[in-house]
């Protein structure tokens, strides 16, 4: 029963993805006395409830002598809300099961002060699949000190990501592109560089379906050092726009001290970069079943020369996305 | 019973593919007046016994009131070994159950033979599965009239297939390289181009693990106008060499008027030329969790400028080999 509340508290958690940042997503999940689910809730934008406070709400008396199932433990600490622990209290809920300890010291102590207070509390319920899921970049922000980083490549399968004459719309197919747009919605921000916003002038933002834009927008980041024009689609206003007039990505993550979790977009010489640098995390490949035979290649990296000098990664997953393939890697 | 007899016969015919060249390489079981298999064979190098022969020795008189089941309708045809369908009622078989009808008129005619001589004779059984099992080649050129091509590309994610200073051993694994060599005895032959043989020096021969030499070999085959020095390793006399002195594709396929299935090996600009000639039926990709950044790209096709010149494949299976992919795909 908690393990199947857990798994709720999880996927309800997804909705808070780079809405909640520089928050924690977290969900959170009530039964009553008798076991039965009577509040489901997700973190909210800064400044706004967290996962336990929504649920509780849904909950309201029911809570009483009941169990809250959460994906992260109870915050302690008054911040812009009140501490998460005294709202549990206040239900006068009996039991507090959570996944992930919080190992940001200003935050926790939640479960301390609840089992203090007299109620039954364990950590650890169903914790890899929190840590695999919604919580993954913000626990790696907490143990690292910067944001989770995702490169994506779109290639045909001889690696090419345009022509010779630089045409590049579509390499892959529809199925692909909406799983990556879906995916803008839960980041913090789009990395591109010089080259690809003057040669595509993209917008980078986050639309749904219908071609209304999400709520949230992810940061739209531009790396080197050529200037953008004044009526490039990236000064738009739907979403900040950064430029980090450099060729260092530490001056990307140095300009995003928020950022949970960001996307390196491309082209070829930012993937590159970053890769040089030793600052991806995971890899996505949407890979076209197309070949080129000419045209550009979707890494550059100018520090290579020989085979030994090759980014070796470990395959996570392969998804069939329509006629594409989507291979998910991380780093060796 | 019938239908597994059929799965076995097919299975057994795996064995011939490459090996019983021109011929078709056919899979037979004999089933006793019981349905007992009392017999199982292959088609054998040419001028040996076909398969329902060696099926039908082992059988001995145990054939006698059974049946013969045979991947292909047997033949009719006296060449260099008896026909087939004359050996069967020789045997005193009672019926004959067959996946594939012979297209090739010199050979077909097996079953009005039999069925005139009183035998029960049907076709059809499992043919799907024969069809796309090892007949598949064989079948390919009686319809088109020059052999299958399979075009291999061993890549990283972003499509190289050698580093800058051209080393190239090894981007994929131990097991796809297994299995790429696990195949060289079953083809008729293999294809390079000159800057491969030149750059690469390799022997191309199929060895067993232990390092021995099959005894079917593929026919060597160096594609373009340079000559190779007289000590290159392809030079060693372990299978046939044939020197394609041009740029053309089809004269490869003119210099192999025997060959069921050949395998385009690379480099990228031979890949490319059998690609633009529309010249390929089947993509393998070897993809390594690898990302080069530089190097030499997978495919070179000279005649390709614009997206829309991209050569469109449809995906037909995924399998895992090591912590490599192997994508097999077929031209749209
Ligand atoms: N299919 C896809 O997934 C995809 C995705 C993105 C782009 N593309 C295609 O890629 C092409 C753009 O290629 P590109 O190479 O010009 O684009 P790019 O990688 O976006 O931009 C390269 C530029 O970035 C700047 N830069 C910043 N840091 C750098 C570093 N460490 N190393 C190298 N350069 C750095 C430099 O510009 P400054 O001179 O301004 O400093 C450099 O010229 C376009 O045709 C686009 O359509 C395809
Ligand atoms: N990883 C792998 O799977 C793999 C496989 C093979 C090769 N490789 C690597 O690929 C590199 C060799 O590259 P490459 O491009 O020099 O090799 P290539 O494609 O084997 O040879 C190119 C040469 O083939 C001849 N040729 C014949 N017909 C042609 C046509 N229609 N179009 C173009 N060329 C034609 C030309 O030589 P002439 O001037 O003699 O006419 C041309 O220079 C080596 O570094 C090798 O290690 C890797």
């Amino acid at each position: 029963m908690r393990e199947q509340a857990m798994a709720t508290a999880i996927a309800a958690s997804q909705a808070a993805v780079g809405v909640s940042s520089p928050n924690p997503p977290v969900g959170a999940v009530i039964l009553d006395a008798d076991g039965a689910v009577v509040g489901v809730g997700h973190t909210q934008p800064v400044g706004g409830p967290h996962a336990e406070v929504m649920a509780l709400r849904q909950a309201g008396p029911a809570a009483r002598g009941g169990t809250a199932v959460v994906t992260l433990e109870p915050c302690n600490h008054t911040g812009r809300t009140g501490p998460c622990a005294q709202a549990l209290l206040d239900a006068g809920v009996a039991e507090v099961r959570y996944a992930v300890a919080d190992p940001n010291p200003q935050a926790s102590g939640g479960a301390a002060a609840l089992a203090a207070a007299g109620v039954t509390v364990a950590g650890g319920l169903g914790e890899a699949d929190a840590r695999r899921g919604p919580l993954r970049h913000w626990l790696f922000r907490q143990e690292h000190g910067r944001p989770f980083v995702t490169a994506k490549i779109a290639a045909t399968l001889d690696g090419r990501i345009a022509a010779p004459d630089r045409t590049s719309q579509w390499i892959t197919g529809p199925q692909s592109r909406e799983h990556a747009h879906a995916r803008r919605a839960q980041l913090d921000a789009i990395v591109i560089g010089t080259g690809t916003a003057l040669a595509d002038d993209p917008s980078l933002t986050a639309r749904r379906p219908d071609g209304t834009l999400h709520t949230h927008q992810p940061t739209r980041v531009v790396l080197g050092t050529r200037d953008l024009p004044p009526d490039a689609g990236l000064r738009d206003g739907a979403a900040p726009l950064v430029q980090v007039h450099s060729h260092d990505p530490r001056d990307v993550l140095a300009a995003l001290p928020d950022a949970l979790w960001i996307l390196v977009e491309g082209g070829p010489g930012i993937v590159g970069a970053f890769l040089a640098a030793e600052l991806v995390d995971e890899v996505q490949v949407y890979l076209a079943p197309t070949i080129l035979g000419a045209g550009h290649s979707a890494v550059h990296d100018a520090t290579v020369t020989t085979l030994s000098q090759a980014h070796h990664l470990r395959r996570e997953s392969v998804t069939e996305l329509g006629e594409d393939l989507l291979i998910t890697l991380s780093p060796r």
